[in-house]
């Protein structure tokens, strides 16, 4: 037999989720097997637990049939690799069942979520109680899960954007089947354990956030407040180099809390291919997109090379006092600095072409920039990013977007640089030059993540049905992802085929392996990803192995 | 020979680090093993590498002869244990040489220090550059370790008050002597290095924090910058039960980001063993403080049974709204809400007494209470608070004041609360009960350490040189941290009498024990510290120890 061992969990992993949870026909298991990019690593089964106790039986049997699994909450990680496996021969445990809301509280601010929890369904959660908390939404589907992002330390626009910063009380089963809880929650019935972040010992949280270390399954939320009042703003740097000014400019105002949450400065193509899918008529079919025909499109959007936007949050009166600051701030370094709120909102949308004859503003083509994100502002979950995966296709998104399905090519690389403009420029500059070198055209979106940094997103999206380019893409990324290294700019995150760049020598690397050793001897739990491969135990776990077959023989 | 296995060592460390910085004198050892309560562990000998190398060469050398060492910065961790280790035999790894200041940047506000960097230190550096940046300061000594604080994850007055949440880009050296950096900055020349916290791949910096899982020897805090203006408040309660109301008054402000920093709220007893002695001659020698007398020390300083500050940090116009809501917010609720600002207090300073003829506000009463916590506010570190430690002494505190030394009783137990009316009631309402029935003055503060949290201090204040008072202080300690488990409201710190509430049966200890047995198979770091002593390798780590031996005598 091909694989006896995965023949046997398979039988137990029945015995415990139930057949019509366990999937093995080729259809489903070739879907899965696809993301946006290249890849190779193949899924034998899909198993889909529906509980924690399910989780623990089904990481037993992994470990009595050493067949490794890979646990996903609802498979969207866009760009990063989807549901794909960081290696190969991984049974996909799939948690989107268990998606249960288990605990609320509107006074203290959070919620409490199992892995199927999606943005879409926090959201309608918190809209169907008339919740004055808003939730922090990332770009992604809203069937994103709340807590794969987190765990990936993906981020959002609301003052609450660094999601993992936001999060605590972790339960998580660990590799052998054992389960704890993180934070004060490993106190029976303690009442700040949904509140405090690093309990009492050593604070475990970040060992389960972008590791293999353990699968977690819930995490407390926490949530903002909705505001009396919120304004999104929106301005344009007339030329590229005053990107520089611009970062500087605003690094003081979140620095000291003027500007509470993660703005955004997108470049004019990451803009182009969040309203539009690639000119392909203009262009004659050539790619990449650039010179006059850039400008010429920069022109028609009214967008600038670089383009910015952010919301401000508070009373009337602080909302004013920073809307005065960031004006005085931007002076002189962005033009066209505007402000947007729900009453503009509505005007416009009655009276969008008068009011244009009053103002000069042409409102219409500011709200088609600025809605992609001015929900996201708010913690509204939205699809519209997504479309900008179809941006090379020859064919127009679908009522039903699927990037996975319909060969979206997009690879995100996400160099984080310190928050200044001297390290932005320079950057940005450095991922431009790979990408149009390699033929796509470099999206890019600086968001200022904390007060200190700017997680930068390099998009290559490419149409993975042109034949090689899958292949060009690759190269280029890798290109790409080692220069921002070599240069000092390191990815927050990585995609399942980069994962390569965690391993190596070192102290690091071997405490990595050392822990990974400890908690996952037979080494079952999504091997590859973010950890190198334990080391340490090699032998002992070998001997282990070898009794562990004469069990299952005899 | 009584210490065989010391001998060797305290040789070969001072081959690494010269014999002038090895303390076998018995003298110097008695002072080390004393802290503000009764303890019962010795310490053989002190040792101070000046290095990150010689901190790994001293574990090298402690893992060889099996001698446990226990770490310390400045060793000033009042209230919890001072320099006393958690478990008897271990060797003082005192860390207090290396404090030199390696990094700085005033434009992305983070300085980065080595463990004997002290808060006044730090003051004076950033005093001296004329820096516009303000660091955040516990009510601890000037001469406690930033490091030391940050990994006990202690807090301070300021919107960076709660320290562990401000720091990134730990060295650390493992309890077997390999160094490793956290974060970014295990990559060489990452930029972000001390300006993001999770790094790539797992993020560690919670391991390291509250254990004895390695030795952290650098670290970069994160500095706040200077408000254009910078205004502090302060308000009472008449009543004991208008506690409940403030809290949940000021929950709000603190969720949306009004009140940006931990603000405290103090009762009676502990403003009072701030400003003077215990009234010796009033209770006619007895104790606890209470009844009648206490009224007459309320109306005589002018306090409530609560008493709250805090500060306001902004811009002038985010100043003046943020009061305008707190004003909204107590009105009703608290009493003689008052404004404090540096310009009131060169006016005061001159001019009290008209002042007060004017305005009917005994400023100067006010300034005295407000006074410990001002400075504090704007991260000035302060030995004022230092003064309580000698409340129930019989003579008045010395210039040069040293609790550890003049017998000063202090224990601070710090349970959890949610940032809830009802529960800073109920916890407070308990801790009360319970120090009274024992004989001591319940001086309680809550700090709204977090949007969601309240952290509860309980200090039991006592004369170590009454008899029978450390006995009396340590069960009433005992009962205390009980009895808050029991009913939830678990601390965010031990002390190093108590660490004993933190083992235990079930997973998450087992997990402990396990990571502790990987990284320190020896058990040579701070033994009993946090973590429950390892026992899954017990038996291979015996060999091992039986191996070494075996090379030792041969």
């Amino acid at each position: 037999m091909a694989f006896p061992d995965l023949q046997m969990a398979l039988r137990e992993w029945t015995d415990v989720v139930g057949s019509a949870h366990v999937t093995s026909d080729a259809e489903s298991l070739r879907a899965a097997e696809r993301c946006t990019f290249g890849t190779e690593n193949r899924i034998p089964a899909i198993v889909r637990p529906a509980s924690r106790e399910q989780v623990q039986e089904c990481l037993r049997v992994a470990n009595r049939w050493q067949t490794p699994v890979y646990p996903v909450s609802s498979g969207k990680n866009w760009g990063y690799g989807s549901r794909v496996p960081a290696s190969d021969g991984c049974v996909l445990l799939d948690l989107s069942r268990m998606n249960r809301i288990l605990d609320f509280s509107e006074e203290l601010a959070y919620v409490t979520v199992e892995p199927g929890v999606t943005q879409e369904q926090l959201y309608t959660f918190l809209k169907e109680r008339g919740s004055r908390l808003w939730m922090d939404a990332t770009g992604a589907s809203p069937q994103c899960s709340l807590i794969g992002n987190a765990m990936e330390r993906g981020f959002g626009h609301t003052p609450y954007g660094d999601h993992f910063a936001y999060i605590c009380g972790l339960e998580v089963v660990l590799p052998e089947g054992d389960a704890i809880e993180t934070g004060f929650a490993r106190f029976a019935d303690s009442k700040a354990a949904p509140l405090y972040k690093w309990g009492l010992g050593p604070a475990l949280d970040g060992l389960f956030s972008q590791s293999n270390f353990g699968i977690v399954t819930r995490m407390t939320v926490w949530l903002m407040p909705e505001p009396e009042y919120f304004q999104a703003y929106y301005f344009r740097c007339e030329s590229e180099g005053d990107l520089r000014a611009v970062v500087d400019a605003l690094r003081p105002l979140r620095l000291n809390g003027t500007i509470r949450s993660a703005s955004h400065i997108a470049n004019d193509y990451k803009v182009i291919s969040a309203l539009r899918q690639y000119p392909w008529r203009e262009t004659d079919g050539r790619t990449p997109l650039q010179g006059d025909l850039l400008k010429h499109f920069r022109r028609e959007m009214k967008i600038g090379p670089w383009n910015g936007s952010g919301a401000l949050y508070g009373t009337k009166a602080q909302v004013r006092e920073a809307r005065r600051l960031l004006r005085r701030a931007l002076a002189g370094k962005a033009s066209r600095l505007q402000f947007l709120d729900d009453r503009m909102l509505r005007i416009a949308a009655r009276f969008a072409k008068p009011y244009q004859m009053i103002s000069g503003w042409n409102l219409e083509r500011t709200l088609a920039v600025l809605k992609p994100v001015y929900g996201l502002m708010r913690g509204v979950p939205t699809d519209h990013p997504l479309a900008s995966t179809y941006w090379r296709k020859r064919t127009s998104p679908p009522a039903k977007m699927d990037p996975d399905r319909d060969g979206c090519g997009l690879l995100w690389c996400s160099p984080v640089a310190p928050n200044d403009g001297a390290h932005a420029e320079r950057l940005t500059d450095l991922a431009a030059e790979i990408l149009l070198r390699h033929g796509f055209e470099p999206a890019i979106s600086l968001t200022v993540l904390t007060e200190r940094t700017i997680a930068c997103i390099v998009s290559i999206a490419y149409d993975r049905d042109v034949a090689g380019e899958d292949g060009r893409a690759r190269t280029c990324y890798k290109e790409l992802l080692e220069a921002c290294f070599r240069e000092g700019y390191h990815s927050y995150r990585l995609a399942v085929s980069s994962m390569y760049a965690m391993v190596g020598e070192g102290t690091y690397p071997d405490l990595l392996r050392s822990l990974k050793a400890t908690l996952d001897p037979w080494n079952i739990l999504a091997p590859g990803r973010y950890v190198p491969d334990g080391r340490f135990h090699t032998v002992s776990a070998q001997t282990a192995a070898g009794s562990a077959r004469a069990v299952r023989t005899a």
